[in-house]
C-alpha cells in the first residue's frame, strides 16, 4: 500500500493548497483520494492530469458531485471562495491545438477563485489577431500566454504590453518542435524582456504563479 | 556601419525602456551609444554584460559620468526616478558563485528605481541557512531566487513562502550541470508549484519581471 | 534457440547472485527459468521487471510457489537467508509517483534478506515531511533516496544526515522532467557531498549497492 | 601537402562557382589560393569565414587588389558581371548583434553580382520597427531574413509578406540560445509557412539561394 | 468550446492560404470547419495531417465532396485555379518510406494549382537513379528533395543542378536517424551550397516554399 | 501508387544484392515484391525488418516457399551460392537481450553465403564467459560483437583478440541506456583500438561489413 | 563585497566538514579564505579547483603552510586526525590521462585522515593490468572506480569484486566521449550490478562517499 | 608522480602495439616515454595527438631521432618492418579541411608498414571528383573515406565501390556540424550497406581497423 503523507498546511504556509498530480499514480489511489476528499466541509482538493478514461471508471458514488472537465483533465468539488482581489488574469494562446493547456490553466483559476478571460488563436501568423484583441487583454492584469512551435507569440506580446506575462511552452507539432522544447527555449530567449517561464503544457503552474502575484497584493 | 532602431517608446508601451546588451556587438558600437546616452538629460539607458576590459578601454571622457559596476558588468549614467511601489524584491543566491548574476538582478532593479535587497549564501546543503533568514526574507515582495547546480533551494524555498518567485539558474558547476542548464530543468520541474523561471544566468530579465509586477500595481 | 550462461559463481565473486532482468526477453525464456529456478533447493533467483500481464499468462505450475508482486514486477521463490549484518536501510521517497521504483529496491533487499523501513512521500515541497521523519531515518545505516523531478529532497537529505546515500532518479513528470534526466542531473551535481547515485529508475541497483557496503562489513 | 581538385565546372553546372570556406583551412593555403585567383582574369573567387588577423598577416603583393571586408570576413578580387535579374534581394536582421551575418548575406550577393537592400535592426519587441519598413521590403523579390535568440521576426515576417523566405539562425545570445539552436528550431517550426531555413550563421548560403533563385527565373 | 479566429486575410497578404493542421485538433472541430468549408462556394482549405481512420470516423455528408488521400493524409473540396505561373515543381525522393512526404507536398501543390512531376526512389547508394533522371529534372523550375537516413542524395543533387532546391528530411530510419534529425542537420551542413531546409516531414511547408516563388515571378 | 527503382546491379558494383527494408513501407507493396522475387530463379532478395503479423497477413501463396524467421524479421527464398570464401564469422552478444540482432547478422550471413557460429550471453559482469570461448572465438576470421548497455564486452574482446572486429549496439536497456545510444558512444570511444561500429541494432549493416572484407579477399 | 556563510555544523550534522570549491570564485574571496583557515587552530578546510596559476599568485604569508598539490589542484593546512576505522579505500583509474581526477580524491581522502592506496593504469585494452592486481585491490575495503572513454574498467572491476564500489567518470578523450558524458552514461547502465555513480571528475566527491560508509561504520 | 603500466604484449595479443595517446597527459611523462622509446632497439612506439608546441618544447636529445610530422600530431622513431601482406589502403577525404585526420590515418599506417595511397578533395558537391579517381581507388583493397558535414561522399562511395570502407566523421564546419556528429550520424546511417564507422576525427583508429583486416589475411 503506498503511503500518502497530505500536506495540509501548505495553503497556510505558500497561499496555494496542495493539488493531486494523478498521472503516474495508481487510479485506486485517485479514487480513495478523490471520495475522502470531495466529502469533506473544510477542504476541497484540486485533481490534475485526471484521465476521462479513469475518471469515469470509477463508481458513480466518487463521481457524484465532482465537477470534472475532460479537456483540461482537471477535477474538484469545490472551488475555493472568489479571491479577494479584484483582478483579472488573461489566458492567450496561439492556436486551438494548445486548448488542453489553456484549460488546465482556466480551470485552476477558477478553482482558485480568481477572475480571468480566454483569448483563443492569437498566433501571429496573423498579426491581426493579437492586434484587435490588444485593447481587451490590456484591461487584464496578468497574462498567461501559451504557445507551441516557435512561441513567437510571447515576444510579440511582450513588446505590447506592459503586464507580467507567465509563458506556457506547449507540446504541440512534429519534428524539431520536439516536443515542447523549441517553444520553451524561444521563451526563455525571448527578446522581449521580463518574460517567465513555466515547464512544457504547465497550464496548472502558470495559474500558481499568477496566484503568487494576486496573493501578493491582497496581503501587501 | 551597423545601423540601430533605438525603441524609444518602449517604456512608454512596457513600462521598462530598451536596454544594450553589449555582448557580441562592437566595442566602438557600444562607446558611442555610451556617449550619447550619459550626455542626454531625459534618458538614461542601461548597458548590460559589458565587459570591464572593454569598459576600461574607452576614453575617459565616454567612461566619466558613467556609473560601472565589474562583477555585474553593468553600467548607466542615472537611474530611473525612485519607483512609486514602496515594494521590495528579495534576491537570493544558493552560492558566492553565483554572485555575477546576483550582483546584475540587483543593479537592474537600482537601475528602475527599485527597492531591494541580497540574501546570499542561502544553499541547502546546510538547511538553516535559509531558515534563519525565512523572516527577513518574507517581508520582501517579490523574490528572485538564483541558484546552479541542483537548484533544490528553489524548491525548499518555493515550499515556505508564498511570495511570486522568478527563479535564475546559474551556470556554475561542471560536468552534468550542463552550463545551468541541469539548474534550469530543476527549476521548470520543481516540487514547488508556482515558480517561473528565466534564461540561464539572466539576472537581469528577473529584475524585469519584478518590475512588471510592481509596475502592475502601480497602475491597476 | 535462445542460449544462457548462467553466471553461478557470481555471488561467490561479488557476494550478489546474478538476477533475471525480464524486460525484452522472450517470455518463453523467461517461463522457462523461473520454472528450472523455482525447483533447485540450493539456488533462488530474483527476476525483476518481470511484467504482471506476463507473469499471470505462465501456466498455473510455473506460478504456483512463486512470491510476486505486482507494483515492483519482482518476483521470487525464496529470499536468500538472513543478511549476518544487523544493519538497516531506509528508502525515501520524494512522492507517491515513485512507488514502483521504492518497492523495487525494497523487494530486492527482501530478497537479499536484509533490513529496511520505508519512509514515503517526503518532497521538499512540505519540508516538514523529511524533517518529521529525520530522527527515525537516522537510526538506519544506509539511505536510499528515491525522487523525480528537481530530485531536491537528495540535497535536502543529503545536508542532514550523515548516512552513505544511494540515490535513484525516477521517470516520473512530463516535459522537461525528461523521463528522470532532469533528476539524475540535479542528484549528480547536488550540493550535498558525497551522494552516489544509480540509473534512472533503478531500485534494484540501489539495493545491491547497499548490499555491498554490508557484505564488505560482515567479510572485514 | 594539401591537394586541392577545384571544382571549375560549378558554375556552369549549377549557376554558382566554387568558393573557398577558410575556416580550419592551413594560412599558407588559403594565400597560396588568394594569391592564385587574384591574378587570373577570367575567374574570380570568393573567399567565406577569412579572418582579418589571418587577412592581414599575408605579405602586401597578396592583399593587393583584393577586395576584404573584416565584419563578414569575405575576400574577393573582382564581382562577377550584373545579374541579368532585375530582382532585389532584401536582407533583415533582428538586432545588431546579427550584423556579421547579414554582411556575409550582403557580400555574397554583392560578389554574385545582385542587387539588395539591408534592413538591420527589425526585431519585434518593438513591433513598429517591422510594420515602418514593410513597404520598403515588399518593394524586394526575395528576402533573407536572419535572427538569433527566439527568432520571432520572421514569424511575423511571413505572415506579412508574400516573398520567398530564406531564413538565417545566428548564434547571439546565451544560456538556452544554445549557440543558434534555439533560432534555428523556431525558424523550421514556424507558423508561418512556407518559410526555408539555412545552417546557423550561414549567410553565404542564403545568398546562394537566392541566387539560385534568380538564375532559375533568367534561364527559364 | 474551442474558439477558432480563421485568418481569411491570409491568401491576400501573403499569397497562400490559410490551412488546418489537423493532428492534435479534437476531431468534432475538424469535422465542422470541414463541412463548414466544403460548402463555400468562394473559399476552399487544404486539411494536413489528418488521419484516414478520423475522416472515414466523420458521417457520410462530410465526407461527400471532399477530395480524401490517404497516403499524405490531405483533404480538400476544390482545388485552387490553375497557377499563372508556366513552372512546374519537380519531387524527388530517396526512398519508398518517404512516400507519405512525397505525397503531402504533392498535394499542396495539386491543391494550390501548380504543376508538379514526382521522381521516387533516386537514394545515391545506386548513382544511377538520380544521373538517369537528371535531364529530366533539370526541365523543372524548382525542386523538393526529400530523404531521411543520410539524406546524401540531397547533396548530389545540389551538385548537379542549378534550379532552387527546398529540402524536407523524413523521420526514415531508426537508431541515429533519430527520426530525422540527421537528416535534417546533414542537409544544413550540406556541401552543396544554397540548399534550403524545411522542417522533418513537412511536405507542406516545401509545397508553400516553392509557392512564394512562383507567385514572386508572376507578381513581379 | 508508390515508384521503386530496383538496384539489380548492386551485386556486379559492390558485390551486395539490394534489400527490402520492410520497416515503414506499406505491406501491399512489401508483399508484392515478396511474391515477385520469390518467383525469380535468377535473383533472390532479403527482406529485413519485416514483422511477423504483416509476414503472417499475406496469403498462403505469397508466404509459400520463403525461409521467414520471426526472430530476426528476415525472410528470404533462396540464399546466394556458399560464399567463395572458407573464412567464418563469430557473432558474440553480451547478453540474451540481444538475439534479435544476433539473429539479424546470422540470417544475413545465412543469405550471403557465409559461414558463420553465434557465441551469445558473453557479457563480462562475468568474465569467465568470454574467456571460456576465447579459444573458439579466435578460430573465426572476423568478428561481429554485439552488446547494449556499456558495451563493455567490446573493449574487452577487443583487447583480446587479432581480428576485425564489427560492434553493433543494441537499444535494449532502460534510463540512461538511452535505447542504444551509450553503447554507440562506448563503442565508438572504446580503448580497444581498430573496433568499427555500425548503427544501433544493425545486425545487417554489420554482416554485410564481414562481407565486405570476405569478398574483397576473394577478389584479390 | 560577496558575503559567506560558511557551514561550521555540517561536520556534526554529516560527518563531512564544508570544502571550498574554487572555480568560479573570485581569487580575492579564495585568498581571505586560505589566510583565515590556516590561522585557525580548530578548524582546517579543503579547497578544490584551486588553480595553481591562482595559488601562486597570492602572497607568500598565505601560501605559506598551506600543503597545495598541483595536480589535484587541492590545499589544506592541516589533515583531519586519523579516521577511526582502519580499512583502506582503493583508487583504481583507466589511464594516466585521469591522473588529475585521481589524486583529488586521494588528497581529499589524507585530509580526512583516511587509509587509501592508489592503482593506476588498469584500462581493460590490456586486461592482465587489472588481473594482476586483483589480490592487492580485494584487501581494500571500499574502491574507487575511476575511467573515461568506455569506462568499461567498471563493469569488469565490478564482475570481479564484492567491495563497494564508487565510479568516477572522467572527461579525457574526444568526439563521441563527450567530454565525459560517455563514461558516466555507461557507469550508470554498468551491467555490473550495485555499482554507485558520481558526477563526471568528481574525484572529491567519490573520497566523501566512501567517508560516509567509513563514518558509518564507526558510529554504528 | 603518475605510473605507467606500458603494454608490452599487446602486438601479440591483438597484432597491434600500445600507443600513446598525447592529448591531456604531462608533457613531462610524454617526453619521458618519447626518450625511453627512442633509444630502444627492440621497440618503436607511436605517439598521437602530440602537439607540434609541445614536441619543440622538448630539450634537443629528445627531438633527435624522431619523426615527427606536425599536421597530424603523430611521432614515433622507427616504423615496423613493411607488412607481409601486398596489400595497399586508399585514404579519401572529401575536402582539405580534413587534412589532419587523412594524415593521422597514413602516419599510423607508415608507421605499421602498410601500404597506401592518398585521395584528397573528393566530396561530392562537384561529383566528377570521386568518378575521376574511381578506378585508381579500387585498386586498392581497404578504404578508409575521411569527410565532415554532411558525409554525403561516404554513402556515394559506399554505393560505387566494393571494398571494406571504414569511415571516420570529422569535426570541420559550425553550426548544426556540430564538431562531426552530424558527420557520424549521417556515417551511422547511410543509405550504403556495410560501411563501419569510427569516432569522430579518429584517423588512428581507422588505419588500426585496416590492420586488423591485413593482419588477419596474413594469419589466416
Amino acid at each position: 500500500m503506498q503511503h500518502i503523507s497530505f500536506d495540509y498546511t501548505r495553503k497556510a504556509r505558500i497561499g496555494l493548497p496542495e493539488a493531486v498530480f494523478c498521472q503516474g499514480k495508481d487510479p485506486s489511489i485517485v479514487q480513495k483520494l478523490l471520495s475522502e476528499f470531495s466529502k469533506k466541509n473544510d477542504a476541497s482538493i484540486l485533481f490534475t492530469r485526471l484521465e476521462e478514461k479513469i475518471f469515469r471508471s470509477f463508481p458513480d458514488e466518487t463521481q457524484e458531485g465532482v465537477n470534472y472537465h475532460p479537456l483540461s483533465r482537471t477535477a474538484f468539488s469545490r472551488p475555493l471562495p472568489n479571491h479577494a482581489s479584484q483582478k483579472k488574469v488573461a489566458i492567450l494562446s496561439a492556436g486551438s491545438a494548445d486548448a488542453s493547456v489553456v484549460w488546465e490553466a482556466a480551470r485552476t483559476l477558477e478553482y482558485l477563485g480568481i477572475q480571468h478571460e480566454i483569448f483563443e488563436d492569437c498566433g501571429v501568423a496573423g498579426l491581426w489577431r493579437i492586434l484587435d484583441k490588444l485593447e481587451e487583454i490590456q484591461k487584464c492584469h496578468i497574462i498567461i500566454a501559451i504557445a507551441g512551435l516557435d512561441a513567437a507569440l510571447v515576444s510579440v506580446l511582450g513588446g505590447l504590453v506592459d503586464k507580467p506575462i507567465f509563458a506556457v511552452p506547449t507540446s504541440v507539432g512534429y519534428g524539431m518542435a520536439k516536443n515542447g522544447e523549441s517553444a520553451l527555449s524561444s521563451m526563455l530567449v525571448s527578446c522581449a524582456q521580463g518574460v517567465a517561464v513555466m515547464n512544457i503544457d504547465n497550464g496548472y503552474g502558470a495559474a500558481c504563479a499568477a496566484a503568487r502575484v494576486l496573493n501578493m497584493i491582497e496581503n501587501a
